[in-house]
């Protein structure tokens, strides 16, 4: 055994005499009285069924209906009921009847309900006073947080300002009469108050958002002063609690600038949470200790493990980020320990308050106050209401102040927080779980914490996402900022012709600003209809060289191209947002997702060009082989002005085909940069002719004879057109033409009574607000089920009332103008025809200069009505009401697209139904509908919305091609190679 | 160490004897004089140079230009002979220049033909006079063998027999004035002749089919009579020779009817071969045993191991039949000492001759002998000539008859046999090579055969091809003829509707027999293009239960159906030969693909409709999901009247369609017994309406703006007119219309001057007359390069004119009639247009009753002509000369179509050209281009021979789905359960 330090002899020393301390207690999760052991342990081992646990309780308060309760019940553990011998949940017993199905669907929410209130201390803060008195009376020290929807408008977030003020006033006046409790109300820094309120800052704001500080911090700190005012008046202490990783720096940023300002900065009773699993914590406490002393009034620091471990990890892997927290337990354990002892050493300017549940923590905090010679009154521990009881009484009878974090607030918004806490409890690497089910040894449970080497497993071979930018840090939006600036500066150029050296004999096409349409954004030289001859001639000799030209080549050519575009990023970026009104992240997506395109195509191309061997009989060889079509016209659209035609240039181009590519009239200047990187990645100029012009280009080039591909992404009216007028074998002509149309979509997003109106309301807003809705992909429909029909038009109309529509230079505008005025012109006509159709619910701003339409919203439309029905292309959406789920299907379903469509619910029947039935091309459950992601959600619809295979995917490319067998006889005289 | 038996010891020691008796002596082989030891090691060690060289010395003969031979010589070893250091055949020192590259050629070709004549005595029966009488003064017999090009006419066949006529009167004369050798004149029966002719039996007839024994006999016994003949009055001995496995039993069935014939009966010199190899050899002879026994006359019996082992294997395993050989080296070696103690123990009836080259295998006799007690004059060992010399040495020695089998005949056709020679050499398992290569010990070499326990591969999992009949197994034959009788008592029946009960209100269509046309086959009810509203809706109610049905169980219906056509194959074939006119083999292969498209498609469709996902980044969960179009048309054609709309049916019906299939109305009885089949299988009927009728039909099938997939398969005009009509989207109509259209082809075979012109010859005969050349893969032209053309010609002439032309129900006919009179009159235009443009070489008989149009060839077609341009759909091929490759792939290039086309040519650079710019669907080398295999040979062709992807291939079920990604966001309250 190897020998152990005086500090960890320490630790060991007083672990042991917390635990017996602790004795005869058992935390109250791991009681029988909830529900039966059965489900317990079922949860515990296995993970399939603790998932669908979980979800079933967040669900379940939104549920009113118990027969509703019962239904769901079977749709989440219908299956594992059966294996769950013993469940107890009496499902199987009690539904078998109508009076049962009642009985049990009570039971059930009676259960939870129960469940919940274990760790919620009252519905209200008048609900709540009684228990937060008992716990003063039993000498312990509380943090209340109020509970709470996620706040997605300007009125839930004032509401949440004034629930917390109102909170603080109540709370003030109940605890005033209470007895006076010395350990409690006095630390080494002076006197303590008895109110504390835990602040969850995303709850004081919608537009709280790490891509723009200036801005989040105004609209926090609006409702902030109110709430330290009152704070200041009672007084109480005010904690801000740390939420996720993106928005640490700037929750950081906004308390120290509140308590910088002089009506603040004496405040003494502020604090923050940081969290110990985070990398960055150490340098952000050396920060925060740096500005204490500046600040000249101390704070409170209270250390956390970190509660969004999960989901962090999970996001910021989902985005390709690298996740910013320790991967093992052990070290966030480690630096948890690091982090405290540095609390400690800084006490005379700070008050340190830890929270956690682990014995060795605690014995390790002791052990380091006391190498440090600190009293006791120095430091509190912070502990969750409801949780850990043994410890709770450990450290009380060891003479410690004690404080729990104690929820208010209603069960269905509680849920939440209830998952979050079962979750942690159950999770395999909880110290509860460890000591209460595992009954690991004391002495194993107060080693210092170890982390395993951990085997670095490279990520698997094959294609990856550009990850986009993350605005929450400086560099990249400092980046984006100057790009801008920089683009800005070579507005109104003329570009040089990329047609391969022909002399175009179009006009000159501007293109406008959207957001200040008399700034011209550049000028390039169009093609007439004339010149195609001439292209498709320089296309035809240019083939044979480029047919041949080996796959690899053409796939470096892409990854170069690919490189250029990740080293220009912001710089393309930047001109999306000048020349199409793009906000910063849109901008941002279009850019990343062109170089998926370039990637993933190259990628894809390389597996399948190799030649692939059919059969495995002796004697012969066959081999499938793939060749280049031919020319190949693009005929790309402006709203994702980089990324669609990237797909389509680059697929045609890495199988072999020479291309003539007419970018939008309406972004030819994005068009013109796509068309250089390519030459300049070593596609030659006379392979890649780019033929900027309006509709009447398209058509001569779809039309000509020796055009055999045409890849279009555009309007229903056009494509259909294309389709028709291309179906003619001409005399001579060497293919039938392959038309590849990306049409339009009319989508709908199903909102059904168990849905999370969280996330569905910032879903649906979103999948139709985003980029002003012009996306084929975009949400123009919500059908929404008639039970929570209601309630999601009121938080709808809220939320979309507090969009930030504006100059898209600036990174904090949610919503930017239109294209052009064209476009502005027809969706007015669609919102004067919605108002005649339907109730409207947000009429959006008009406003100049610019061509804004604002997000509008029309409520009770009919399904035949025409916004219900027609693609409109802009920040309008149709809100449908329907009484059944199916009925909301079938509405989705009646359109003539089939292109996205998405469904919040968390009824696994529902979600199911959905998959069966929901006949879109791209359907997404619990999730916005746009943003699909090359490799990961191949794009494309059917029925009227497209033809084609999905962009993205893995039959794309084979529509460039066509495709041969070679088969080899391989026995001569008698003798054949073995293969 | 095992004790072993008196047997074995007496083997070891006679064989240590031998191997004294051989000693000083190396096999031909093995000496050093042809050409450097790296050539030999690279090949004995190297097998892609081994399979390099032999293709190589296959191919030099036919090269006479030396400038070739070196630039062939470069093609073949180029990147090998780098690798072998100290080739030392001087390509890369002698080719530098141009008098090298003179110099090389010529060197290299010298160097093969010594290498040849250490094999083959001469190039004439009076060039090997010499050589022979040099054998017989060392006191060697012979048995010469009369080498010779594949015979593939009646005039070939013509020419072998006088050879072999006139061979034995030169050689009788020539022996005549020889020493007398007593041990070389008598044996124990008798007098010995002193000449021996080995005659294959295959080079008598073009005709040798198993197929058909009867007509095979007839054509062979024609020509053997005279050449027994000869024997008779010379005297000398024949021996018949045993070629490929299919053929064993016919040339058994030939030698034991010819011998008992009245003129023959008492012939005492007849002889045959028997392979120890074949598993039916132990019968075999006990069979000729029985048979001589009631001839009363001997015969002589050679043991041989078997000389087809590699190719036989190989095909059968092609071809998926069993193999019927031995597969371990060691169980023929056992079975040939079984056979040979027979035979010895027989040679009181009969004369054995024992071919080996293996020490045990001499010793093994000589002991066998000895325990029976026989005089050596009883047996005689057979050796080849050039090979095993330290053997022949030991076996004169030892004082036994030695007779050597010398092959005669010129340097081109000789090269087939000596790189028979050369394989069975450096085989892994040759004694020579286990001798003189590996020098094993001689106990290890004289050691009875073991086999080794073979593990026993379960065959890889996966899609198998049906099986072709062998039509060499008599019940084979018999079950097809039956079929064909059974079949012809149920004409002109009126077949029930298949079209789910509908009342078809079209015209009652009679099918005719082509090959009687006064036969009526059968009576269907059409429909008319009013009946087409009805079956679509009722296809439409159909579908919602059918797309729902899983996939398992509409795959478990195509594997019935499957089941069903295996369990009647000989009927449904019987049907095509009556219906369609197609021969037994072309009908049976028309079933078996049938079932290859049900299951192949049945797995395809297994493997494509299991959700796939797509990415694995955590919080989401992406599948890729595929699901029915809609409402399919399936327009077929008659020439696969079963496998191809089989093939469609299938394809859309496992895929969750409902299909209206009309069937061609030249086949409406198949049509019929397709549908019956698969409703049968569990189709339900109103999911599969099958509605016969003409184009009127299918034009209104594919216009219904409810039918959203075409699957065509017809004339290129039809099919075009079917796109041009589709393209247009009627009001209301689902889908964008999907038409998958399989049209016509102008096929080409390139025949360049390195082409092995025995399979050239065949196969362009096979690919341009096999069902009469009706088959949209069919040849219609061959380009040949102008230094073989004459000869091509020639043999392409006689060849054709030797066909049968006939009735298909007579198993042995090649060709048989057209379709229909409508057929007959367009073909029968085509050839007076050939006549204007072109010079008729053969001109196919015209002939009564039946649409009988006889295989018909133009030479000296120009690539313009209309017969060289147009689809004619009949036998008439066009033969054009191109002065070099390049010249012919363009020619073949220079059509609408790019369906088919083949290759034979034995050039690396040519044929690697081929693969790169023949610009067709299917592309075949050596090897005819008909006879696409399901899965192996995916069919189907671009430009204007079709649109969609190939037939049998991984891509073509994909045309009957519209996929779907759903995309669910996993991640719910921080918590996502890991996938």
């Amino acid at each position: 055994m190897a020998v152990i330090s005086e500090l960890e002899a320490s630790v060991r020393h007083i672990g042991e005499e917390l635990a017996r301390l602790s004795g005869g207690q058992s935390p109250t999760l791991f009681e029988r009285r909830w529900w039966s052991q059965a489900a317990i342990n079922l949860a515990m081992h296995n993970p399939d069924f603790k998932t669908q646990l979980f979800r079933f309780i967040d669900m379940l308060p939104s549920i009113t209906n118990d027969q509703r309760v019962v239904t769901l019940a079977q749709e989440y553990f219908g299956s594992m009921a059966d294996q769950a011998f013993g469940l107890g949940w009496g499902l199987k017993a009690l539904a078998a009847t109508g009076v049962g199905a009642r009985l049990s669907g009570h039971a059930i929410r009676a259960q939870v309900e129960q469940m919940a209130r274990t760790f919620i201390a009252g519905s209200s803060v008048a609900d709540a006073t009684p228990v937060l008195k008992h716990l003063w009376t039993e000498g312990k020290a509380w943090s209340v947080d109020l509970l709470g929807e996620a706040t997605i408008s300007d009125h839930e977030a004032d509401r949440y300002r004034d629930r917390c003020v109102d909170a603080l006033h109540m709370l003030a006046k109940a605890a005033e009469s209470w007895d006076h409790m010395p350990l409690l109300e006095q630390d080494h820094l002076g006197q303590v108050p008895r109110v504390q309120l835990s602040l969850k800052i995303s709850a004081l704001s919608p537009h709280l958002d790490p891509i723009d500080p200036d801005r989040s911090f105004e609209s926090v700190a609006r409702r902030l002063r109110p709430i330290v005012d009152a704070a200041m008046r009672v007084p109480a202490s005010l904690i801000f609690d740390m939420e996720q990783a993106e928005t640490k720096d700037l929750l950081i940023t906004i308390f120290t600038r509140l308590f910088m300002e002089p009506a603040y900065r004496t405040f003494p009773h502020a604090g923050l949470a940081v969290q110990a699993y985070h990398r960055a914590t150490t340098r952000d406490v050396e920060a925060l200790l740096a500005w204490v002393r500046q600040r000249g009034t101390p704070i409170t620091v209270r250390l956390v493990k970190g509660a969004y471990w999960d989901s962090d990890t999970i996001r910021y892997r989902q985005r390709g980020w690298p996740v910013p927290l320790f991967e093992q337990k052990a070290e966030t354990d480690a630096n948890y320990e690091a982090l405290a002892r540095r609390l400690l050493e800084a006490s005379p300017e700070i008050r340190p308050a830890f929270g956690t549940h682990n014995l060795r923590t605690l014995a390790y905090i002791e052990a380091v106050a006391g190498q440090l010679g600190l009293s006791p009154s120095t430091w509190e521990y912070q502990m969750i209401f409801g949780m850990a009881a043994p410890f709770q009484e450990a450290v009380l009878r060891y003479g410690r102040r004690l404080r729990l974090y104690t929820p208010v607030g209603e069960l269905l918004p509680g849920m939440a927080y209830l998952v979050r806490r079962l979750l942690e409890n159950m999770s395999n690497e909880s110290f509860l779980r460890k000591e209460y089910v595992e009954s690991q040894s004391l002495a194993t449970l107060l080693a210092p914490p170890a982390a395993a080497p951990v085997a670095v497993s490279a990520a698997p071979p094959g294609f990856r996402n550009e990850p986009l930018r993350d605005f929450s840090l400086v560099e990249a939006r400092t980046a984006m900022q100057q790009a801008i600036g920089a683009a800005k500066e070579q507005l109104g150029q003329q570009w040089r012709s990329m047609a391969g050296g022909l002399n175009l004999t179009g006009p000159l096409i501007s293109s406008y600003n959207p957001t200040c349409p008399e700034e011209i954004v550049g000028i390039v030289q169009a093609a007439a209809p004339a010149d195609v001859e001439a292209a498709v001639r320089r296309a035809d000799e240019a083939w044979p060289a480029w047919r041949v030209t080996p796959s690899e080549r053409r796939v470096e050519m892409l990854r170069t191209a690919a490189a250029l575009m990740r080293s220009r990023r912001e710089t393309l970026a930047a001109w999306e947002v000048l020349e199409c009104g793009k906000a910063w992240r849109e901008a941002d997506a279009d850019v990343a997702e062109a170089i998926d395109f370039l990637e993933f195509y190259g990628a894809e191309w390389l597996r399948l060009s190799a030649p692939k061997r059919l059969g495995q009989e002796p004697g012969e060889l066959n081999h499938r082989l793939v060749e280049p079509r031919g020319i190949t016209a693009v005929i790309a659209p402006w709203n994702f002005p980089l990324a669609i035609p990237t797909g389509m240039v680059s697929a045609a181009l890495v199988t072999g085909n020479p291309v003539l590519f007419k970018p939008s009239e309406r972004s030819p200047v994005i068009g013109q940069l796509l068309a250089e990187i390519l030459v300049e990645a070593g596609v030659p100029d006379s392979v890649l002719l780019c033929l900027p012009g309006g509709p009447e280009i398209g058509r001569a080039l779809a039309q000509h004879s020796a055009v055999v591909t045409i890849a279009f992404t555009g309007s229903k009216k056009v494509g259909l057109g294309l389709l028709k007028e291309t179906a003619t074998v001409a005399p001579g002509q060497r293919l039938v033409k392959r038309v590849i149309a990306e049409m339009g979509g009319k989508n709908a997003i199903i909102i059904d009574e168990t849905a999370d109106l969280d996330e569905a309301v910032a879903g649906v807003i979103a999948s139709s607000t985003g980029y002003s809705g012009q996306k084929c992909s975009a949400c123009s429909r919500a059908n929404v089920h008639a039970s929570v029909y209601d309630l999601f038009l009121k938080r709808l109309q809220e939320a979309i009332a507090s969009l930030r529509v504006g100059n898209p230079e600036e990174p904090g505008t949610q919503v930017g103008p239109v294209i052009d005025e064209r476009a502005q012109a027809t969706i007015l006509e669609y919102i004067k025809i919605g108002s005649q159709e339907a109730r409207l619910l947000v009429e959006g701003p008009v406003t100049q200069p610019g061509w804004y339409v604002g997000p509008t919203v029309f409520a009770d439309v009919a399904p035949k009505a025409r916004i219900a029905q027609e693609e409109i292309f802009g920040p309008v959406l149709a809100v449908l009401k329907a009484d059944s789920f199916e009925e909301a299907l079938s509405i989705a379903n009646a359109t003539e697209y089939a292109l996205t469509g998405g469904v919040y619910s968390r009824s696994p029947a529902n979600l199911d139904m959905a998959r069966q039935r929901f006949d879109v091309g791209n359907l997404y459950l619990n999730r916005p509908i746009t943003g699909a992601l090359v490799n990961r959600q191949p794009f494309g619809g059917h029925r009227l919305s497209g033809v084609g295979a999905k962009a993205g995917g893995e039959d794309y490319l084979m529509q460039f091609v066509v495709t041969r067998v070679v088969s080899e006889q391989t026995l001569r005289r008698g003798f054949a190679p073995t293969e």
